[in-house]
């Protein structure tokens, strides 16, 4: 007999305790965003330090500048065990506009919707449901062995939802004491409701706002077209020899870094079905942008982009004005994967824009944010056992994959605290989180449970 | 002993009595873009009318839904006599910021500036010394000889500063009465106060307005940047496809109907040393952005220009926003030169623009205004007539030049009456027209009687 049956037998035979649980901590109204729910925010975080108490946890609510993080430490079985850093928040989405809603978002209740159970409520899936799955398995584990497998730190916050102002400074300061041999963070999805995903890649981000500056005052394109340079005219140009005719982004050594997708990995991902037809037809759009013959989830997982995010100049308001303008501008993004170095490639940009700016015209930059991109290696040993213990737990076997965007508390983990995250999590496409009507799957809450104590086993595992 | 002779010595007799009249003008405070000087505009209009009966004109003040228009006619000393229209306007600019006015804008003087002596006041150049050139060079003449040397037909506006709103409706109203065998339009300037100018050449203008349409919504770049279309990136790739590397304009028949300059009319533009440094200069600029090869007089007068006037898309406000736009907008223009055909022209790039949006992708085309260039040729009779006249009056050869920009009117007379116009005027690039301080030089309302006198005599002459 193995240490985890019993701990999956427990958390069967104690759903119904667990989802009264759950929907204690969803009746709190802990909407972030929003002063007047400060107090409620506070509840939650005081609900989960008395409820991981239960469990043996050494919780506490730690104050911030803004709402309060809870910290909660359990030791391993041995001095050696792994550490192991959980992240989760409690705060939720606003509810507004209540009437969109079928019932009271913080009156949670299990309801049967086209033949499956979901529980209802603002918080059921992000991130309220998603954080327990985790809790759960950790006091099942308990209950049976009188211990946890690993050496555990929890730290939710209540911030997530409002921007994150007191993370930075929480992890500086504590640095220490939460630094762990790496994070699970439980806030993302399945690719369905089959098929578990694990996140390990997320890509950076580059952010530049340009603007290029011609005569030293708008002009008459009468008076003047034909003879003084037009910005507009340089900045189309310095973005349209951005990309190549295959897609491919034609700054010097702007793929240094980027790293081929193993087959078996682009195997699976090609098993998706993700074509372009079915990815870009839900937003009116057919035939992929990016470099030529790599499909839809390695342009977005795999590599990187350099997108125009707006542009201005001249005239642009209703009818026409003969105006040739001083200056012009563009916002331009870079979607950094793998190894790509945020400040060489920033550099890289400038140079080639510097390069295609005529003698007598000049160019400002503006630096907005840059982030390296966060990679697993896909083959790392965490990655592969969270892989085999949510095969086991699931229909289908878990989905290596990535994401297009960025998640700020994985890139802080890493920088801050230099400890790679795992993302695993149990929502759904169709959860509507932020929205109207939030639900999280009944079996996502279950199975998710289920699922965390494998990957627990697994992790604690010598192998 | 000819003709003109008399006339150009009753002119310096006269002087002092032409500037009493000119004053008399001035004083009228024919504001018309202001409602509550619509009096004034009238009194103006009634005060020409008068003035131009003593010379023998009949002379009337017609209505129109705005300020009115004043029209005389004079017979010429035959049936067969040439007929020409002279068109300038009797309203002016407003004065505001009085406080920047050295005198009251509407109590003219004549001045010692810098050693030159100036008429002072709103409207002195712009354009009732202008205009009231003309009128003095045909009293002089019908004091001498009793009668004009043309039919003569005068069209005054009052609403040019105002945006003409009546012109067109009273040209067509008046076709049969006002249609000459040309127009000689007197609001222009010299090239400097050595050198007079004519104006042959006016660029066309065709407008249009792009907006390319990609995905339905506006998208997060981190999900879907990499393989949804960016309607920036395809517009930005739309405009930096329109030039070559030598400036040139690449839209297939762009340049068909565009003639090359005659080697004399350049080489006259050429020795007015008007240098890039010079004239781009002013404006904080070097390089000239049009066809390699070509002077900037060439490029400005007599070359088709492609201009992107204003450009919009995705997010211009503070800070950074990862979104792809759904669509993205620019306002083009083309300065059109000889005889490029404005609807062809839009056609065309209309064609090279839809050849150049993916097939998943859109683009929307908005038509502002569109007119032909217009061009008398280097070498007309007309043309010729007036070098020899305003060369034999001012102490340099007269300047053929064009003008970057277009004029309403000429347009007008081209395609409502037919009817080709010179351009001849004696304003200065000093004469701070629309702005405070207005000055006329005196040299420029004395020489320019006399060169009226010497062109009506020259087109006279049955040569």
């Amino acid at each position: 007999m193995t240490a985890l049956a019993p701990v999956l037998d427990t958390l069967d035979r104690d759903l119904d305790a667990s989802l009264d649980r759950l929907f204690a901590l969803l009746r709190v109204k802990s909407i972030s965003t929003d002063p007047a729910y400060a107090a409620e925010c506070r509840k939650a975080a005081e609900w989960l330090v008395a409820d991981l108490k239960t469990i043996g946890f050494d919780a506490s609510v730690r104050d911030t500048a803004g709402h309060p993080m809870v910290v909660a430490h359990h030791d391993g079985p041995g001095a050696d065990s792994p550490h192991v850093l959980f992240y989760g928040h409690y705060d939720v989405q606003p509810v507004d506009p209540l009437d969109l809603w079928d019932a009271d978002p913080f009156a949670p209740e299990v309801k049967e919707v086209n033949g499956l159970r979901v529980i209802s409520g603002r918080g059921s899936s992000d991130d309220k449901g998603q954080l327990m799955t985790f809790v759960e398995a950790c006091r099942a584990w308990k209950k049976v062995h009188g211990s946890l497998p690993c050496r555990i730190t929890l730290l939710f916050e209540g911030e997530e939802e409002s921007g994150s102002p007191s993370l930075k400074p929480f992890l500086q300061a504590n640095a220490g004491e939460l630094k762990a041999d790496f994070a699970l963070v439980c806030d993302t999805g399945m690719w369905d409701a089959s098929t578990p995903a694990i996140t390990v890649g997320l890509r950076g981000l580059v952010g530049e706002e340009i603007t290029v500056h011609a005569a030293n005052r708008d002009l008459h394109s009468g008076v003047y077209g034909g003879a003084a340079a037009n910005p507009i005219r340089i900045l189309a140009k310095v973005l349209a020899d951005i990309h190549d005719e295959t897609g491919r982004v034609t700054i010097p050594g702007f793929y240094e870094g980027v790293e081929e997708t193993p087959s078996q990995i682009k195997a699976a991902w090609d098993a998706l079905g993700v074509t372009p037809e079915k990815f870009l037809g839900e937003v009116g759009l057919a035939i992929p942008s990016g470099e030529a013959g790599r499909s839809i989830p390695e342009l977005l997982w795999a590599r990187p982009t350099a997108e125009f995010n707006g542009i201005s100049g001249g005239y642009e308001g209703d009818g026409f004005k003969t105006v040739i303008a001083a200056s012009a501008s563009a916002k331009v993004s870079f979607r950094l994967v793998h190894k790509q170095d945020p400040a060489r490639i920033r550099a890289a940009f400038r140079a080639f824009v510097e390069q295609r700016i005529p003698a007598d015209c000049s160019v400002s930059f503006k630096q907005h944010g840059g982030s390296p991109a966060i990679q697993l290696a896909y083959d790392s040993p965490l990655v592969t056992k969270a892989v085999g213990a949510l095969s086991d737990e699931w229909p289908k076997p878990a989905l290596v994959m990535a994401m297009g965007g960025s998640i700020p508390i994985v890139g802080d983990f890493q920088t801050m605290l230099g400890m790679e995250s795992l993302l695993v999590g149990f929502a759904l496409d169709d959860d509507r989180i932020h929205s109207p009507n939030e639900k999280y799957n009944l079996d996502s809450f279950h199975k998710g449970q289920r699922s965390w104590a494998r990957i627990l086993d697994a992790i604690a595992a010598r192998r």
